[in-house]
């Protein structure tokens, strides 16, 4: 079991048919994640993709996520959850100033992601939106959109099953709104 | 007055301060628009980021569509018709083998996207999710997807202010669900 401390990231390589299982080990945290291509980075996972041949805002078991190139980059199989966003960009300094009027340094999902990423030759205007596990952002017919507390407990998972050779980038998420106002730890563990 | 040809594109700059405004001629046709910072292209619109900033999935009068570098690239001004969509990804040669069950060769926004945007460089693999003017997704509570026929009447048009010098590119949009299963032109106009 390999644990992401509070806000922080990490970044690995996971092989075609690995399975990975992100686990909120204390409840109501929240993990971005991105993905690129192992054996070519511009392609890279894509939520207008995903979105588009799911036919759903809401990604959970069943699904798959797309690449920009249109292939299966992941299956997630369980999800004990069940609540997950793939509709906002992971957290940057300029969130905290924008929708927090936040002064000063703050650390972010973007700053996570784009570090862990540097091993990997991944730079920062490469990142993508993130698909943010256990984020639990609300809409309404509208399109009204609010970043609630996430619903997952002490426990909650998500196993995924890689379908290409993957780099994958994990956060513990930085934002008060996303996790409840609580930095906590992530816990991540790759099955063969 | 500029003429995008149905099932077609077209790139060209926006001068800070300029104001765009794109026409539906006939009425129940979409247009994916992406956009680029003209000073360095690695700046490019960001679903992600807009959806975020703006509080919301609908975007339309008063939001304004922001960068992955979370910088401001137009403000909307004026939007007749009300309904775009900043979900769904352009439609490629896959969309139409994945969604629509289709063989063969069929024209697609990502095709006229990239190709129109070959003379400044960009390549398919730096197009992001666009913003689809006109484009009538809809989603229910549970987050199912459907994408049914434009709202927009003939002569309905948004108008967009650049805030940034930008590179645009546009689409008359080629997949049969987002136009109700007819081919149409789109114009648009350029406004200092």
């Amino acid at each position: 079991m390999q644990v992401i401390k509070k806000q922080s990231g990490a970044a690995f390589k996971l092989k075609k048919g690995q399975r990975l299982k992100v686990i909120d080990p204390e409840g109501e945290q929240v993990s971005d994640m991105v993905l690129f291509n192992a054996k070519d980075r511009r392609e890279k996972l894509s939520s207008g993709k995903t979105l588009d041949f799911e036919e759903s805002i809401l990604i959970s078991s069943g699904n798959f996520l797309w690449s920009n190139r249109s292939q299966k980059m992941m299956e997630i199989l369980e999800d004990t959850n069940g609540r997950n966003d793939f509709l906002l960009a992971p957290c940057s300094p300029e969130t905290f100033e924008v929708m927090y009027d936040y002064k000063g340094y703050h650390p972010s999902c973007f700053e996570n992601l784009y570090t862990s990423l540097e091993k990997f030759k991944i730079e920062p205007d490469d990142i993508p939106t993130a698909f943010n596990i256990f984020m639990n952002v609300q809409f309404d017919e509208k399109g009204k959109i609010s970043v609630d507390p996430p619903l997952s407990k002490a426990g909650d998972y998500v196993l995924f099953e890689a379908k290409m050779d993957l780099i994958v980038a994990l956060t513990a998420c930085s934002a008060e709104d996303s996790n409840n106002g609580s930095f906590k730890p992530i816990h991540y563990k790759i099955l063969d």
